[in-house]
This record gives C-alpha cells, structure tokens and sequence, in this order.
C-alpha cells in the first residue's frame, strides 16, 4: 500500500478526554508508517484545513503526544463550525480537495459530537461526488451522551464521575450546614437536550433518601408547583434538599428556564443560570435559604477525576478510527459496544456515518423515576460502568501536569482563503 | 490525672478537611485514656451543647474515624451561631456549664474560623468567670485563610489547589474554543472579605500570559473601565480572557459587583452572583461571547483533589489542640508556623486566643501586582508549599468513599431548652 498522510482535527465543545483521544489517532498512525507519513492536526478544526493551518504532528515528540492521554482541552484547538452541502457550497469542498492534494492527504479523522458527524459524512462525500480519494472517518467525542448507535461517548464518564462526585461531597458540606444555615443546593449541570449528565448526579446517592433529592431533566417538563412541593417534602424530611438541574430544563412549552438570549454558531441557544433562577423561586416561593453552583466548563475539563473507563474508550476510538481509515472503510465511525453488563465488558463496532449524524439519543423513559425527578434502577445500572476507576494525571508542584506542545504550522502551499 | 470527658464540635462553614482535623482530635483523645473518658461531639456545633444533644463518639469504630480523615463537610453537624457576651447572657453560660457537669465535660474543642474563635474565647472564661474548671481550645479552620497569626488556615490549601487545577484546566478548554466561540471566562471563588482564594487561581499559570489573565480581589477597588481595557487587551494579544473573580469583589465604595443591581446585555437583571454579572458587563462594553461558573460549596468540599499538606496540617492541628489541653493550657489555639520557605517545613505554635479572635488576615499589599489584576512572586511563593501533595480518598465503585458514622446521641439528663 503506498504512504499517504493523515488529517485529524477536533470539534464542537471539548472533554477532558478528547486529546486521548487524539493521542490514539497519532501512535496508530505513528505505528503505520508504511500507510500514513505525515499526521497534520488541523488547526481549530476544520477550519484549519480550509485556511491551511496545518499542525505538522511529526513535529512533537512522542512523549508530548503520550501526554495527552492526560490534558484536557483540545490540544489543537476545536471549533463551533458545519460545513454547509456541498451542492450548494462547492467552494469549499474544492478548497479541501486543494488543501488536501497539497499535503497529499487522504485518510480524514473528525473528532466530535453530533453537529461535527454531519459535517465529517459531508467530508466522507468528496471521493463519491468529487473524485478524490479520501477515507473519512468520525471519531466520536461528546460530554452530552446524546451521539446515537454508541452506548456511550467517550468524554461523558468522566463529566458524570465529576457531577456524581461533586454531588456527593457537596451534598455532605450543605447536610452540615442546614440545622442553622442553608437548606437547599442547587448545582446547575451541562446538556442541552438530553438529561444523561444530570442523571449522573443522581449516582451520588445510593440508600433511599440520599442526596440529590430532586433532578431536573430536560427530558421532563418542569412543573413549577410540583417542583417547589419537592424541594419543600425534602426539606422536611431530611433537614435539606440537594438539586441537580440540566441547563436545557424546560416548561412544557419549550421554554428554557433560564434563557439568556444567545445563540452560538450552530443556532443553538446559549444557555446559562438556570441554576440561580431555580434558586430564586425556592427563595420566593419557599423561604429556604440556599446556595448554588454552576459547573460550566469545569465539569468537562475535569481531567484531574476523570474516569478511567472513559479515558481507554477515548484512547481505543481513536487507535480504531486509525485501523477503519486503513481497511478503506469510509464515512464509518468506531461505537462502543456493551457486550456484558456484569462484569461490565464493552468493544467497538464499526458504524456507517449516515446512522450517527443529526440524530441525538435522549434519556430513555425507563431511566427516569415516575415522579420525573430521580433515575431508575435500570439507568444506575447503564451508568455505573462508565465511572469506574480512576486516571489521575502526574502531578508536579501540586498541579496536574499538561502537554506542552510545539504547535508548528505545516509550510503554506496555497493562496489564501477566506471562510 | 483523674479522667474526664472531651467535647469537640464543627463550626461555620465545612471543609475538606475538617474532619480529618476532627480525626485527629479523636485519635488523640483516644490515645490518652487516663486522662480523656469520652469524646462527645456537639450536634451542630456549639448549639449541641446548650441542647444537649451530644453525640456519643465512642459508638463510633476506629475503623469510621479513620475514615474522617478523608470524607469532606462537618460529619457532626456545623452551624452559624455566635455566643453573646457572658455579662449580659448569662443564662447560656450556666445552661452549658450544667451540661458540661451532668457529662463530665472539662475539655472543649471548637473547630472553627474567626467567629468560632470568639465563642470558644468567651467558653474559655468560664473558668474563670463562674468557677468551672474547663480547657477549651480553638482549632482552625477556614477556607477563607483569614484567621491572624497561623501562617495559614487548614481548609485554605485543599480549595487553593482545587481552585488553581480548575482554573488550569478550564483554561486549556476555552483556549480550544476561543477562535470560533468563547472569548471569555470567569470563575467566581470565595472569599467575602480577602482574596486568598482569588489568589490560588493564580497559581495555575506560570509563565507570562498564562491564563488567568485577570483576578479581581476584594481588596482592589473594581474599576469597570480599567477592567474592561484588561479583558479587552488579553482577547486581543491571547485571543481569550480568563478571569477569576472574587465573591466579595466590589466597587470603591463597597458596594459588591454582585449586589450592585446589573442587567444583563439583554435588560435581563442578573440574579445574583458576582461572575454572572461581571460576564454581563463584558458583553455589553465588548460583546465577547462567555462562559461563567460559579465553584460555590463544590470548592470547599472537593476532597477528592485536597492537598496533602493541608490534610496533615488539619489532622496536626486536631492532635496538637488534644495535647495542649492536656497540658492544661486554656483558651489557646495551635497555629502552624512557617519554619522554612524551600524545603518548605512547618510545626505547630500555641497562641493565646485572645491574639486571633475577631481579627481578619488581608492579602498583604506585597501579594498583589501593581496593576491589582495578579499576584506577584512572593504571592506564589506563600501559596506554593500549601497546594502540594496528593491525598486521594479510597474509590469505591467510581466514587469517593465517605466515612459512616452512627451518630448516636448520648442519653439527655437534663431538661429541655430553648436557644
């Protein structure tokens, strides 16, 4: 077979296991040298390969690239940006075909959620619709756990071990300090439209009555009557009451609770304060006096709690992208498998592209209590696997240590090109 | 020495780490049975004891007190609640003094910040005052690093090193996204009244324009103007903007951000919380896009990334408290003490209480850099030492294992009474 180079980028919102992921991708295609040459990471994305910002990875030493296994963030730097169909907006595929024959690419790694999926499948059309010869491969990343056909999304254990954590030891400060002082937490968490992040709050608690003591799905339509009864009920009978609320909760109109108005480069509202707005209709409805947090950002770059499972799921995706990309198989992306629940067991499957992209995997039913404000035996059971173990990163001078990469652009060949 | 009993309770807000503090003072009292009978713990701090609603430690397995060392909150209950002056409350004062009698109490351990020290100084009196032979011994706590004369506060270190590695991390998040999305972040931290706290996100840098770019301590006065041309001036040179903000952040005339009434870009007025509103102002002088997030009880209880100098601090100053009473020194409270900068090396002082009650510890001026937005050398060389270390609690099935205890209530012998 004759030696082509590779393209990997990574998009849409980061993980804390999404450079594992990237580190896979680069020791496989490191590890076939006969197929792959060069890797180029794109710079921002997909944007990078359109305007030719091109990581030249061969640049970084191996032990940069083994220290992403343990580096949050997207070591090349992600983007919020969809290409658009190619019927209508050929331009910009001719511009990636230039690019790419420029650095002789011809394997494509996209690693992402949803929106990118769609964008990697559209990539995946070049050789069928254009002529040039490239294998696309999505790889999968997603801290909302909303990609279908997989079980699960590498980067979502670890959010969920960060939330089920903070959960619980936030849950042991605010139950020492309810006889006198607060009595109720509210902890705002990620997901938009799917509740797969707020239902690990609840893998806090274990015995009946445990914290949280109410969830807040987006999956279930918020009853402002029926909530504040909840909140109320816990507080009686426990002395506090502990919420986990999804930022996408909503009325049964479709109404964010807290909608500030923005929306991002996809046309997605930015969501934010659902938290503080909870908090306020305790206070005024109730009287409780409370405290909440809102987790944003930290709870995805967690890498220093990171789950140990999701960090080899991450890491496997990528090495299998790398082997799919080498049988030829395009516009497929590696799922994760559940093979057994107990003990838990799991391997990767190859899925054809057009199953994965724009379609999104909400909570089923069955994980979510009657009542609508716990999860289920069966969804603790779903859960559980993907937050076992621990994958602390080194630490030096009392901080986790990070990848220091070169970041050296690969010399422009082309004209500029504007977006 | 003849054998009497111990009384130790949880004061103001939780910690980390002040169970392994009370693991200490357990530990100790246990190993010194010729002097100390039983341990009782307050329920709910100091209010335990007027209510006599003490609870009998030794139900409790050496096993479920080791335990302590690594299960964040109070596990006997805290609370807010500041004893008045002997003179003209007397009542109180004779109400546990008949408490203290009827259980054989004659050493008392307070585990708390400056108020708590100013209760424990005034139970310090009443030997003296009315005649009743007690040791009491303040042992600190805050995570507010706030109390005078201890070179730090136990508590402090453990949110300073988780404060510093999410700020880290979030970092390399947003530097991911910033090309194409968010400009800017900002994590607001406690600290009402000193910007210790503010400070150890400042540590997550370390080389010039490393993030964070901008702390805002209550010490400074927030200029809107001066604060935007820094924002503005970092999305410029870094292409994003990392803030963290303090709680207690406010305007020349004291008024804090966070109450100052603001709305949002969108006329939305902000529910409070001082990152939200501060997010508001970056979006309406420059319209940079954000993320905020709001650590709240998530930092002070986040046992899962305490510093181990900080745990052994915490567990130190619980054992020092036991010895000191033991050598009958009244109204004292064990302080840590800088011996040595590098190799960093501490031991435990005694100080008069007198000296710490009712004094707050401010950022020195020398902490801060000139411009008011970040800390200097000697900042870092104070707040390195006390991050360092790993003490990573037992897992257990993908979460922290916490301690059980029975929290039995020892048998009442008095009347009722009312607080």
């Amino acid at each position: 077979m004759a030696q082509h180079n590779a393209f990997y980028a990574q998009s849409g919102g980061v993980t804390a296991v999404i450079n594992a992921t990237a580190c896979g991708v680069i020791e496989a295609c490191r590890q076939a040298p006969d197929q792959i040459g060069k890797v180029y990471a794109g710079h921002n994305g997909i944007i990078g390969a359109l305007t030719e910002d091109l990581i030249d990875v061969n640049q970084e030493s191996d032990e940069a690239i083994a220290a992403l296994r343990y580096t949050p963030g997207g070591a090349f730097g992600s983007c919020r940006y969809k290409l658009k169909d190619i019927e209508t907006h050929r331009t910009q595929y001719e511009r990636l075909i230039e690019v790419f024959k420029a650095h002789d690419i011809r394997y494509f790694f996209y690693n992402g959620g949803g929106d990118s999926a769609d964008t990697c499948l559209k990539v995946s059309q070049l050789s069928e619709k254009m002529g040039y010869p490239l294998t696309a491969i999505h790889v999968p990343k997603t801290v909302d756990n909303d990609l279908p056909v997989t079980d699960n999304s590498p980067g979502f254990g670890s959010v969920a071990k960060y939330i089920a954590t903070s959960t619980r030891e936030a849950s042991l400060d605010i139950a020492s300090m309810c006889a006198t002082s607060t009595k109720v937490f509210v902890l705002e968490v990620m997901g938009r439209h799917a509740g797969w992040i707020a239902a690990a709050g609840g893998l806090a608690g274990e015995a009946e009555g445990e914290p949280p003591h109410m969830i807040v799905f987006p999956e279930v339509a918020f009853d402002r009557k029926k909530a504040m009864a909840r909140v109320d009920e816990s507080v009686k009978r426990y002395g506090y009451c502990v919420i986990v609320v999804s930022e996408g909760a909503r009325y049964e109109d479709g109404t964010f609770l807290a909608d500030a108005g923005n929306t991002d480069a996809f046309g997605h509202r930015q969501l934010g304060g659902v938290a503080p707005t909870l908090a306020g209709m305790i206070k005024q409805d109730l009287g409780y006096k409370y405290h909440w947090a809102v987790a944003d950002y930290l709870q995805r770059s967690a890498r220093h709690l990171a789950s140990k499972t999701d960090v080899e799921q991450a890491y496997a995706v990528g090495r299998e992208a790398v082997a799919l990309a080498l049988a030829g198989k395009n516009s497929m992306m590696p799922a994760i498998r559940r093979i057994s629940e107990s003990p838990y067991q799991w391997d990767i499957i190859a899925t054809p592209l057009a199953e994965v992209a724009n379609r999104e995997k909400f909570m089923p039913p069955s994980f979510i209590t009657e009542d609508g404000f716990g999860i289920t035996a069966d969804c603790r059971q779903y859960l559980l696997p993907l937050i076992q173990g621990e994958d602390f990163p080194p630490f030096e001078n009392g901080l986790p240590k990070v990848a220091r990469l070169s970041l050296t652009l690969a010399e422009r060949k082309l004209p500029d090109f504007t977006l």
